[in-house]
């Protein structure tokens, strides 16, 4: 097929409306699809079912230090759970506080506590006139709300293959003291699928930060989350390499076991210097008397330790491959050597992020919607949502059957056509 | 036996001597007991073990409306628990929304929330050069640890047994606009057990607060903690009664399961009106995408509805009943007609409140541990863990067996005894 912009006004009215009569059997299905969503399928919700049956009326409640779970203590989370949690963000345990269920909330709160009470002493940032964060492109919406409700300026950093324009993150963190933080998904990325080089992981690290309270907001979500089990990324350990770079405190890790238990009813972690766990401790110990203990027994009894976890997702792995594939095969089929978008075929996370010709995503979403296929809207995965180019678009493979995915990113790849031979009509 | 107040020097230290004697009696048993922590007993928590067997690897995990609690989604609870709370909270279930396990954390977050981002979109309170709360003593420590946290000044308020000086309430409210809230934990209040009169409730509701974003912090956490089955305060319902004055959005209601379930695995929830509701709602959307839903699901499913739970705190009931009154009749035998110390008997709730002779309770206190029995610290029921008085000690009968009660209530009656001799020898 003929790269579309190599084409003349003739052939692209021709394609248009090849295109058009396309659009109108799709209609006729009146599917309803969904690909926004970054939520586990039927079939992975099942794999954790077993999880119930380990805690029952007639089960040990003690720890293993011999705390009853189902009374009040322990605020820094249960000690088998502070290991397995510390397991997966490869630290020690002493690193780790286990919270709730939300690593997000963790996150909120992490900021809300600068906001209010400062970052271990220093200035509250309510006081000050002007907090930035620094904000990897594209990204993940939720962080972005994040900093966007308290009122904190976000820079967009371009997101390359192996990690953030890290000249761009040192010009800005090195240079300009109301640059407080960065969000970083480093393994597996919100949407990109990338995951950070040694190099990246080792410039993060070395940053000579203007403001003594900026911290790297390191949200490790896909940690365990391979597709391909022979083929995996792996990520250099950003607390240790900020240790050896002297900058110990510099770094939040968060992570959690939504996407590996329950969405909604795992456990979360956050792992940092001991520095930085005591002061988070001396303000926490005021905001709860602790979190869920018996549901952090309930993950240690069920998955026991790493290599639980790690054969656990597998299992993921396996469901979630062909609905990747199916969606990377379409593309490549459908839109190969057209030059009208790109992607990376992840190998691993919850999504597939799509670039369309300039000023062309908000308009494939509108199309897909009219087909029945919901997309995530265009620019979430911009601050503010908005995306300067108009141009990325993320795919959410995980919740559809493979079946689904098929048909929906058969709706995709149509309406990407049919937005971009539009837009080049229209430039002509 | 003769008030302490009308005895000589000298029968002052006779009595001194015998009392000397005791406490070394008291010394040799090495005893080691603890009357601080208001933590439901083992007994309490092995009623709520069933629960652990209603939701298992074959049950069905979708909510009455059809809902899979496994996966994201229902940011304000699954309905059947916003039901089940309602009732508990006597309101209506679209007033709720259901949280985590910590209704402290709850509250912890509507002070956040205002300090960061106003109340209702009203100026937030980190803007401004003070906030005030005012604070019914003695009250809950954690209530005033939150306000400090915030670097709210703590206004005392007089408790008695109808609820707060109301006088001095409506002079604050209704006179300074920097008076934001009042914390108020409104039956079997914590630690004096008193339940506000209707009077009182029609007197909070009708206030006309200086500030428009004034709110009362209604901690209802001992709703359903009766002592006896036939005797039970209850109180007038405070969003009705603000609705009726005028006031809808005048309150907050806070309660949760951690006293009836399991504390640390309960499920919590707040009440307000829905334009409050929404408003949280509008902000909690960017701090969680949900709560834990499957433990939603599993007190619905265990309690089934509000007689449900009135038949499981009658069980609670029957085992601290015991425990109070072997408190309160130690206290009654033994301190009864001395006029050295005060107390009520309480029909609900967690503590006992036992009010000494001015300058004497960190003595107590400090002559208790002597013995090995640990109680709360003195002052601990004030802001800022300072009793002007140093009069008021909180009793903590729930954790210990009736029989080790006894034992502590014995050593507290002694050093009481001991502590108001040395004071009136002192003062000599």
């Amino acid at each position: 097929m003929k790269k579309y912009s190599e084409m003349t006004k003739e052939e692209l009215l021709t394609l248009k409306a090849a295109l058009d009569e396309q659009f109108k059997v799709e209609e006729a299905k009146g599917l309803s699809l969904n690909m926004a969503r970054g939520k586990p399928g039927k079939a992975q919700l099942e794999l954790a079912m077993p999880m119930l049956d380990v805690l029952q009326s007639d089960s040990d409640m003690n720890t293993l230090l011999g705390n009853d779970t189902r009374n009040y203590g322990d605020l820094d989370g249960i000690g088998e759970c502070r290991y397995l949690m510390a397991d997966m963000m490869e630290v020690h345990k002493d690193n780790v506080i286990v919270c709730g269920n939300s690593s997000l909330n963790i996150m909120y709160d992490t900021v809300a506590r600068s906001y209010c009470f400062g970052v271990n002493g220093g200035t509250p940032w309510c006081k000050l006139d002007k907090v930035k964060f620094l904000c990897p492109v594209p990204g993940y919406d939720r962080h972005f709300k994040i900093t966007e409700q308290f009122g904190i300026e976000m820079i967009n950093i371009p997101l390359g293959e192996d990690g953030p324009d890290m000249d761009m993150v040192e010009q800005y963190v090195n240079n300009d003291p109301a640059v407080k933080g960065i969000w970083c998904v480093p393994k597996y990325s919100n949407p990109t699928g990338i995951s950070y080089s040694d190099e990246t992981v080792r410039r993060f690290a070395a940053l000579k930060p203007a403001a003594e309270d900026f911290r790297i907001y390191w949200d490790n979500a896909y940690c365990m989350h391979h597709l391909y089990d022979d083929d995996q990324d792996q990520i250099l350990n950003i607390l240790e390499e900020c240790e050896k770079a002297g900058n110990p405190d510099m770094v939040y890790i968060f992570c959690s076991t939504s996407k590996i238990s329950f969405p909604g009813s795992g456990v979360a972690a956050i792992a940092s210097s001991i520095n930085n766990i005591d002061h988070i401790l001396k303000l926490m110990t005021v905001q709860t008397i602790g979190h869920d203990k018996i549901n952090q027994l309930r993950h240690c009894r069920f998955f026991k330790n790493k290599d639980g976890l790690i054969a656990h997702m597998k299992k993921h792995g396996d469901i979630l491959r062909p609905k990747f594939e199916a969606v990377v095969n379409t593309l490549e089929a459908e839109l190969g050597g057209l030059e009208i978008g790109s992607w990376i075929a992840p190998k691993g996370g919850y999504f597939i992020s799509f670039n369309s010709m300039p000023g062309c995503a908000k308009r494939i979403v509108a199309l897909c919607k009219e087909l029945g296929v919901v997309m995530t809207g265009a620019g979430a995965t911009y601050p503010y949502g908005k995306d300067p180019e108009d141009s990325n678009i993320r795919i959410a493979p995980s919740f559809p059957s493979p079946e689904e995915m098929e048909m929906a990113s058969a709706v995709f790849v149509l309406c990407v056509k049919i937005a971009t031979v539009e837009k080049l009509l229209s430039e002509m």
